[in-house]
């Protein structure tokens, strides 16, 4: 895909300087960059590999000297990581799946396809399912009975929607994304030893063993409209009623979201977080990479959970946490600091143990 | 599914109180159920919302006033959460996969179905493959060669099983499952990094470059009866003999069992849970959510791990476990404790430093 | 597969005792081993079980006493686990997926198949794309537009390679595993909560609503030779060039590998691992189970990172790390014992202060 320097910038609403003329296919990191490629530097730091590589433009930051770089062009975009979203949208070449419905495709008599859907090789799109226009459906999706897909959806190969599931505009599912899995929900006839065990603040467990009853997903799964899921994740349906994704939510690989959570709007979870059943998380929250939140829970609008964290008990809005369990962060740091120093506190204590015993005569 | 609150309630053997002959088709949250909705309200505090909602009927607790909620009927259960069971069972709709072989599938000649089993669009069932009656397998499922799976099971969208897996009755396999990928079982011609790093308890790891040569999985996986597995979750297969998985077994999402693992009858294994090779679990543990074994431990009957800790050594039966490395419960609250004391305990010892250094006159 | 002990010592290098022309099926445990079966004892603990069952031969340790446990037979090994790796090659019956390319795949007729390449039921392969002779496409496998597999590949059931991929020789794939997902990329127009967060230690995050823009994937991945990736896992495509992953690296299952990561020849990444973006991994290490590294770090040579750890900033080549933050193993190791013992030391403290306020006066 050619396109001008004075295009570029244009299309993403910042100002250029030097040949506007000059035609560029795609994107390169500076020290790689050929001479029909423009090269992307978005801090000072990145700028070095200009002179290695062969670019005659670049995007770089607001105020750069780009003449001093030796380029013929540049774009400077005052928050460059920003203006980076619109400009690799207009680089990306995509997938390549085929429009149309491909011929090996099972669709349903009784499914609703929008205008310009396009339907992959070997999908299969359930009894009454509707999916909104300009929705790309790629190779081996399946879509389930009665499912709800908005306009202008990109499923990628083998994303799979169960029955039931609405989803709103502009859903991006990675790979093998799996929208509508039944709960992870087991009862036992009498109090089971974990019922116990939370009771009791972890007394020991049943003595007598106990087999699980199996609790049907009743509910079904919502997602508001510009939320991305991530490959191979995985969100339950609810027990009764749905469970709840917001608008402009972000799920990164391998996310488990558990049956009747609700995730509030523009929520970010990083890949491998895992969020327990019946738990309710605030807006424009963000989850680290492998953070993990019990269940019952309520994470407050903005908060902030660190990688690797473990939640157990209620976070209040705007806090950033760390830690497992998860605290406060500067808590958790000092509490941190504190554990390595220990080796010290304890030489102190036995230092202090020895002279007291002396001041005293116990010795 | 209409059905009538005298039928449900002979249906799960509990009692109701008032109108029996009024019809319900499905079931709701209280305050968001219509006339012809069973509300549920299990505890008292889920009963607020029947006065916002439309419910004439509802499922509570024993000895509930349900004429005080202004409702003409009521099914009062001892235990409403294990009853849910039963309820949820007979009101849910399912997945509308089609009944009989789907054009569009796969099945090898030498596959042997047994009476009413359904195949899904797409699947594909492998050469020798053996599939008890009345069971039902999804679109895109993958079944392999010799594998044997018993009656009544539902393999969802998208499940994979590989060769020579053998599994028990009323199988539930949810989308993207996979039983018999090969274990991670890999070796260097002299002793690897790892190996000596365990043998002196953390001494720095190798000074040369090795590279690993695979060891095959020649075992496969054999899984009880009524198991249940998550979506996306993967169980090796195992090296010589077969990994196993017990009766009443129940596993969530994202769930990592390793090869050669041994998991006793009864276990819930929560989501993104991991579990190393050779380990032993025993009967009716629960594993928390992100909980992690390590390998080739041994994890008694009825123990609990808590939800993210990780055992790096043997547990007793009956012990309830928390923290990385998962200690007792009650160490490791006491331990948490002290850590969030630390900071007083430092500055206590800081003062006595000084009054101590007083006393002796070094100051 | 027949084979006598003479064959298999000869074809693993290794010296064989006894009867080399009896013939042996397969491999089995000591105590679950039948007549024609060869049993695994590759140390002294695990050849207890040979009187129990009926094995004439077995894989011992180099100066084994075989006749003492009464075989007609054995093969005697100085690193069996190695040899296991071999004879484990040799002893693998496989997934039985059949030759020659299946009618049912979607083959795009500009996709180039080398010499012997299979390709199984229902697999996609799109358009352009390239693959190696003697490959093996299992069934309901997809590969996109342009990807680029090397000889000899093992893609199991469900393997999904996304456009643009470059794979090398002998790449082996097992069920699930997604190659090319969209990197987890998402900012705002102004700076974020978390990039206040980290910039200030935890100080609160935003206060007011904010909503991601998508950074889109104009990079691939590129994976070197010799590579296996687990089932389920996910790596994802990078922003401006590929993810890589070098030659002769094992990836578990569920293993999560962020955009832009590079990650060095010959590694080990356990199952569940997660590695966050643009994270740099040197050769040779391993990175236990369930470990996360986080984001734009530099992880040195040969490392190892035990299970569960979190790895929070960079790691010198050598190092054995452990715990979260991931600290030098034996400060690890130190610190932990004394979280363990701080109950005593809370108490010993206590004691000090009223021996103190006694010696002082102040009571």
């Amino acid at each position: 895909m050619p396109f001008t320097i004075a295009e570029i910038a244009q299309s993403l609403g910042v100002p250029f300087e030097g040949d506007g003329s000059l035609t560029v296919f795609s994107v390169a990191e500076p020290a790689s960059a050929s001479a029909d490629q423009l090269a992307l530097a978005m801090r000072p730091d990145f700028a070095e590999g200009l002179t290695q590589g062969a670019a005659r433009a670049a995007m770089l930051w607001q105020d750069a000297d780009w003449q001093g770089f030796g380029l013929s062009a540049a774009i400077l975009a005052p928050r460059p990581r920003y203006t980076m979203s619109a400009l690799s949208e207009m680089m990306d070449p995509g997938q390549g799946y085929g429009a149309g419905i491909h011929p090996s495709a099972v669709v349903d008599p009784s499914a609703k396809l929008g205008i310009d859907v396009s339907v992959g090789a070997l999908a299969v799109i359930g009894p009454d399912a509707v999916i909104g226009d300009g929705s790309v459906i790629g190779p081996q999706v399946q879509i389930g009975w009665q499912a709800r897909i908005g306009a202008n959806a990109l499923l990628h190969a083998g994303v799979r929607i169960a029955a039931r599931v609405t989803i709103g505009e502009r859903f991006v599912g990675q790979p093998g994304a799996c929208i509508g899995s039944d709960g992870f929900s087991f009862v036992t006839p009498e109090k089971s030893g974990v019922e116990k065990a939370r009771a009791s603040l972890g007394e020991e467990g049943n003595t007598a063993s106990q087999s699980w009853a199996r609790i049907h997903s009743l509910g079904s799964v919502t997602i508001g409209n510009d939320v991305e899921i991530g490959a191979n994740s995985c969100i339950d349906r609810g027990t009764v009623r749905d469970t709840y994704i917001g608008n402009g939510c972000k799920l990164d690989n391998l996310v488990h979201v558990g049956h009747n959570v609700m995730v509030g709007e523009d929520c970010l979870l990083c890949a491998q977080v895992g969020i327990a059943g019946s738990t309710v998380i605030g807006q424009n929250v963000v989850l680290g990479g492998q953070a993990g939140v019990s269940d019952n829970l309520v994470i407050g609008d903005r908060a902030i959970i660190g990688g690797g964290s473990g939640v157990l008990s209620n976070v209040p809005a705007g806090r950033v946490m760390l830690g497992y369990p998860a605290v406060k962060m500067d808590s958790h740091v000092e509490s941190y600091k504190g554990l390595r120093r220990l080796p010290r506190l304890f030489r102190d204590v036995a230092d202090l143990k020895k002279a007291v015993s002396k001041l005293t005569g116990n010795d």
